[in-house]
């Protein structure tokens, strides 16, 4: 079972709808590999589509958080909620983005206590409010977040950036999904 | 505060994109009323957009799960997560849907111990295992839910609207959404 | 299963004791039905007759909280133990209590959010300490409510009826008390 | 304040109603002393009696479960509750009833892996079930009761007992209750 | 099974190596018998050996907190970890230590609540701080210990002593380690 | 801050009284570098030493557990306790025992649904029921591990490593141990 990428089968991408095979091959050339998520994912095409769609409309935007802090919620959020695919992938992609080899470690391993900025700690703070007990979650997650200098708009971006990994986990903890083996050493070793 | 629709504001259906005003409007139409999830996530159009787009792919999916059981997903991750806008609004057109005047009631008070048929204890117990404490999910969950007979494509319907309200329910608490006063009664009441 | 009143059985009314017939056939008369607390309560009725004794004692006293305060203690706290029975039964209370037809959905779904007045939030906070995890309360939640300008008497008023639906939502618990149908619609509807 | 009886004072034995005077006068007589609950309750007559009789239609019932058996009920909640003035007062009472002078120390200490009887076990695992997160109490925990040959009065007894200590717990927590000194060694000395 | 001394077992004193034989020894003559975590441990003489020296490092240490001090993180934690051994055990020496015969038993109880003057509140919140979620302990847990003055000397022992009792409950634990009968009583009575 | 080894400084190797000078300078010459844990305990020789003796008994013991099943145990319960200094340095040393890159992020990540052979799920079971809730650690535990085939023997290391890793992730929080940058890269790379 360690071998298959999914609980519910992988498809290829050449079985995808023409749309999507673009869009995932775009990624897989620029990567060099179709992180498996798209593949798990491919049996459900309106659904990736909406998956694909919503990442992109939060993971790319320009303005507010910077692609790295992105990243941060993602790593921060993942950890707390066990998901393996997740903090390996987005691990990967926090190193690079954060230019740092060894910040994801940190806060996947403990996103409480990791030692950050104030302004990173502010972001973390408000994505694990969100993240493990929405229950409780109440407006003075939100002042702690405008005291530490968070916009209107970066708040936003961390709040729905936790809700939609909230669903990415949940859909990786229901397939068992196997991250790529590329993603492990992704960032780690200096390029020469 | 108790009067307003969303911490973040809420945009009016003709400042929306036309494809989405269209969309939205004819929900509106059907319902008499303008949910307002659509009109507090307006002010992120392509996020709008993706939201839509993941819920219809879903909710609105033909085979598998009936909606009705769709719908009991929703109510009983919502209920567990203590989100009020979705426990409202869902559990309106859940008893619409089921045409039982109570269930929604009990469903989103106690999802653990509601009295329920088997099936829809398999259904509520696949759900509430994936949403609550995602990072012991395990292949036992989904052993127990192919014992009580549900299929492959059921399964991944449970687990991927848990997932979808595992987002929406936190963007709801972000919020601190409102639900519409419509929804309270819809369903309640015997039609004459 | 779903359509027996508890675990335990039920008494009929006239199978009590006199002085319970008399009682409960008193708040039958006056509520239009009698609630299934009581019939299930029956079969011990030096029981029932200690629980009515000091149910009426917390929650008919004159002083201190009003009726309506009384009554979101118990939704608030009910909410929080999964207590079906006593959240639709009480939840019509309040509503009639507090003229108000969407305050119990919102506080029996998520009383650690829901948003209320700041008098009301002091009494729901001060109950939820004492109500979910009682070994941490302390000096500090009682000096909490008194900052928010609660009496000493009002305090005990909250704590003690929190107290009393300590046991009552587990009694409600342990007989899968059903609620009677009349509660669902009760409160909700403006009257002509 | 350590010296104080309760947060909320108490009063003397002769300022009660008389009926209640007597009553724990004779409670007194046969202790050598009052317990504490009793003057720490005396500002609220009414709550008082209606705690006594609940307690007495509970504890001094003839059939069902022993006497010794109400009180590990009692002992292992309250453990469970870390509630002192309980554990403290009827760990003393649980030592002299089942005649052993460690056994309230364990249950107290550790309700969940104190060595018991099967019996006993199945009394303690079901008083647990219902005392600590009751919204997932379910038909599972009456039956692994009833296979451990508990009837259905003895089960009424375990829950209604732990519904019961839930609400006297918490009491206890409000008023910051102080055992009195008497209880400590109450039990634990072979009489000579 | 519940006379037994450990699940895995207990060695006699003279079946210990010379060094460990000798040492246990003189604890038995001071006591007046060998408590059984000696004799629990003594299958695995090197274990047996670390965990002495550690004990004796920490609580036998002349700077730094009072022996009383060091006992009561002992109990706090122990209580917390619902370790029935240790509190048994270590109960007995804080009762001594501290000149206390109910100090234990309230703080094993509750060490959340329990009343204790501000400088052992502050050991105890710090201890349990890092007992029971390390996970989010923080500086700010050390700026409390701090800000109720403790020195860094302090605070060090503070956090040894609960980590060394993590390890030494959870060794208890695996067991189901005995207390000795003596324990029971040890510092309840005045001494004539 | 997050330059620093720990938050009570750390001692120079040759500030170590010889023994442990000597038995750290032999660790260092093996590994290129000294691990940080030894240079922050040695303000504290006595302690550090008979830390240093109880980890080398338990995790250079010949018989029993594997070396790699012996820091599959480490990886778990520090994964479980969100311990970033242990999970980073045992992480390494569990890639090179296990040879595989891969391991250590699945189980540190998420230690519950790692996938693992039968005989290690069962290890990393005993050992996160010891490490997390011990209070309600059973015999069913001890059980459910024999069913697997673990002896007594390895049962005992499984538990006794979890109990010194519940101290020493302790350690670690309590000085925000900051890991090696050695120990990131250590096993992810094929020797060449």
């Amino acid at each position: 079972m360690a071998d298959q990428v999914s609980r519910f089968g992988a498809v290829d991408l050449d079985e995808l709808p023409d749309d999507l095979r673009e869009r995932i091959g775009a990624i897989a050339e620029k990567s060099g590999f179709v992180p498996n998520v798209f593949l798990a994912l491919g049996h459900r095409p309106a659904e990736l589509r909406a998956f694909a769609d919503y990442h992109d409309a939060l993971m790319e935007r320009d303005s507010g958080l910077s692609k790295a802090e992105r990243e941060l919620v993602v790593v921060a959020t993942s950890g707390a909620n066990h998901c393996t695919y997740c903090v390996v992938a987005h691990g990967a992609i926090l190193r690079i983005r954060a230019k740092d080899p060894h910040l994801a470690d940190h806060v996947a391993t403990n996103p409480w206590s990791a030692e950050l900025t104030e302004r990173q700690r502010a972001i973390v703070d408000l994505a694990l409010a969100l993240a493990v007990d929405p229950g409780v979650f109440s407006a003075d997650d939100l002042e702690a977040a405008r005291d530490a200098g968070l916009s209107e708009e970066e708040i936003w971006d961390v709040g729905a950036i936790t809700a939609l990994f909230a669903m990415s986990n949940r859909l990786a903890h229901l397939m068992a999904l196997r991250p790529n083996d590329e993603f492990y050493l992704m960032g780690r070793v200096p390029r020469g």
